[in-house]
């Protein structure tokens, strides 16, 4: 089922801002037994992009009721997405436009199931993801370079791409976060320059904190996850997964998915 | 009026990957007498950008035939829009999917007719623009910071700003391309890195060699712009435009806005 704007509806206006510019935000929510995951932690996010783009915020009442009417009734996906609304042509935004609110239902994709398998192969993207301070973090509809990132690859056995900025720095997984640790602390990338700062991201990065684990947010280059111990991805659908494999570099377990996975799931 | 892929609509699916990604491209044609101006340069610029982003290409005649349709009987405006089409969820393309053709049309705003002033005021832009070799010069559906850069002011005496890449080159206008002149020389930066190349600036540039008025594309800071002897600003709605104000400075004409309308035209 999809909702537009609390209506069953599968289509939007083709002057939308969403479609015309990108002019918009959205969220990939998983839900169990009718139910989103995280909720509190996903509106949350909604709420900070929405604003990071100056976009009318969602009530939330109003969203978590669409998204329980929408939900498969055992594991599935929701996808959220707010755009600026129609207006007439021309970038300026005018600031009466009314926001679309689109709400839609999709199966668990395989991958994302309890029974994939915990570990995954990546690879190193060609692409360099350009640095934007202003839309950094933020998921917004402007997804081409994950789009290009991800045509990289044909090769079903490769699960996720790792992406460096133009500076040569890493920032993440083409639809995933990257953890590493090495020597008992925890590393991820800053995400202020590109990226998007995704919410299992952000609470495993808090529950780290509870749990006095020691861990480093910052700038690193490519050898700092060669040398890693245990190289980890994460996103709202597939949790934690140990990166097996990239190109030529292999890792043993060391332990890490398990804990990290448990932050995530009890934060 | 609007055609979606070639039918009477005013929508399409929620599910498109152009809305989702800002996965496609787009073109606005100025139209006059129902017919497309400059139609051979427009059409070859979205061949070109289809193609950058591995789109299937439109058919010519079909799509001129919609312009026609769609177009206002005298003086005005179409939008095209190509996306990906719709897609399963994820950014991987399946190259499958059949791309979605928007063409629709709107009044010519009063900014871009012949009645309009011929000198403008402009303002440097706070943002910088990123810098993406991938995707600079696409007239592409991610424009979230011409979104932004155009946010930052409300005075309608400005009619355009201007904007820098991250390492303080001049890049162009939110909605048009710059020109300037200095010693008789004419200047526009390069679009290898950020902006989009537009079909004005296209036909500007033939015409100078045509004439053989010597004409560089490159890299400037803003005090190339500041130094200038006459700065312009180009694109299919408006033609090219003296900038008689930008910020702080101003200049006086120097007889290059019509000599560049004429290329334009002429092209």
């Amino acid at each position: 089922m999809i909702l537009v704007n609390g209506c069953q509806a599968d289509s939007l206006s083709v002057q939308d801002r969403g479609l015309a510019y990108g002019d918009g935000v959205f969220r990939t929510v998983r839900t169990r037994s009718g139910q989103p995951l995280w909720w509190h932690d996903q509106f949350a996010k909604l709420s900070t992009d929405c604003q990071a783009l100056n976009l009318a915020l969602t009530n939330e009442a109003q969203l978590h009721g669409e998204i329980c009417q929408v939900a498969e009734r055992a594991e599935g996906v929701v996808k959220i997405i707010v755009t600026r609304g129609s207006g007439t042509r021309g970038y300026a935004p005018t600031h009466g436009e009314t926001p679309t609110r689109i709400v839609f239902s999709a199966p668990l994709p395989p991958y994302a199931s309890v029974e994939a398998p915990r570990e995954v192969t990546a690879r190193w993207c060609t692409l360099k993801l350009a640095r934007q301070p202003r839309l950094a973090g933020i998921k917004h509809l402007n997804r081409l370079e994950n789009v290009l990132a991800r045509a990289e690859w044909n090769d079903a056995s490769i699960f996720e791409g790792i992406l460096c900025d133009d500076s040569e720095m890493i920032v993440g997984g083409v639809m995933s976060n990257v953890f590493w640790t090495k020597n008992g602390e925890l590393f991820t990338p800053d995400l202020n320059e590109s990226g998007v700062a995704g919410v299992a991201r952000a609470r495993i990065l808090r529950a780290c904190v509870q749990r006095d684990l020691p861990t480093h947010i910052g700038r690193w280059q490519r050898n700092a996850i060669l040398a890693a111990d245990e190289v980890m991805i994460c996103n709202s659908l597939i949790g934690v997964r140990r990166v097996a494999k990239l190109d030529d570099t292999h890792w043993k377990p060391a332990g890490w998915t398990a804990i990290l996975n448990d932050a995530l799931n009890e934060a």
